[in-house]
């Protein structure tokens, strides 16, 4: 294989996007170069403009180039019901399958020990301060049904009785070791209508 | 489906990628965002150099940044073999699954009068020009075994007749309606040494 020169390094930097393998990054950069340069600068250029201005929401922490998301700036939302989910990406398919109207709240992760991910790397410091002095009334808890999901999902159902606030946790249909994200959307809105208080 | 601003964009143009849908389009924009922007920001800047200078060698018409690719500038290659492809990823599928050494010509398509595709958008007057005074002695004739590409393969065959050059046509092992793209090296390999004079 030659991959020395530009067209080998973008081979190469294409295998940066997940389930991008070595043949699938050839035909994307050939593709890219022959049928649309005009797409791939738009990409590029996007990319690059992502990368300098999204950053988390203050509120939430979901992913935005503005100082507050769009669902936490919207007076629309029930700002006393927030679902808490370990992914951005989660809140995307949340909104896309179900019609839950609350606010959200990004992990960005799930507790794990032995990496090194306690508490504080989940923002869980500031969801508490929240839980003290807004107007939630109930978290729905809809970190991921894993092991780990379900331990983060637990400690979190612990933090919101110490400040009397409600929880819940998405259940029905949602299998265990499942990731939200490969589930489909009749089953997660399922899940989060059979929600249960923990 | 949010789609509304950066990251909106940022998802909708990922979409330019060949065999990327919405979800997978997510799921890299988030991934890229999460886990790795120092490789979204190499993989952006890397493409828009590419699109800026990666243009066609000036002899073979593949996909290079520099006026002669690396092939055709290596004098240990054998000029007067010249094996006709229909596209630059043909070149990279056929430099890793053989031992062909002589040099090659990329048609960047194949003849398709309904599509407004005739000899010249295949370079066919360069290549004839290089059949007329050149020290070429035999064209491998690998375009795509599809009706399109065997037309193909006959016309360029009548050409070299015409300029005294030997042609021949990789066939054994490459199915009907096959592209290269998606062959096996070993049936290439194959399909290479069982190559046939027409
Ligand atoms: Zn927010
Ligand atoms: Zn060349």
């Amino acid at each position: 294989m030659r991959d020395t020169g530009l067209l080998g390094r973008l081979i190469q930097h294409l295998r940066c996007l997940p389930g991008v393998g070595p043949k699938t990054a050839q035909r994307m950069a050939f593709h890219l170069l022959q049928k649309d340069r005009e797409g791939a600068r738009a990409l590029a250029e996007t990319l690059l403009q992502a990368i300098d201005r999204i950053g988390q929401c203050s509120r939430c922490r979901t992913l935005t180039e503005k100082p507050l998301c769009d669902i936490c700036a919207d007076p629309a939302r029930d700002s006393s019901l927030v679902c808490i989910v370990e992914n951005p990406s989660d809140v995307w398919i949340i909104e896309q399958a179900t019609v839950f109207k609350g606010l959200y709240f990004v992990l960005h992760g799930r507790l794990s020990p032995l990496d090194g991910i306690g508490p504080g790397e989940l923002g869980l410091d500031q969801l508490e301060r929240q839980l003290a002095t807004s107007d939630i009334k109930e978290l729905v808890l809809a970190t991921n049904s894993t092991v780990e999901g379900e331990a983060t999902a637990f400690f979190i159902g612990e933090l919101a009785r110490k400040h009397h606030v409600q929880a819940s946790r998405i259940a029905h249909g949602v299998p265990m070791g499942g990731e939200l994200e490969f589930i489909d959307s009749g089953t997660l809105l399922h899940a989060f209508n059979g929600r249960r208080t923990i």
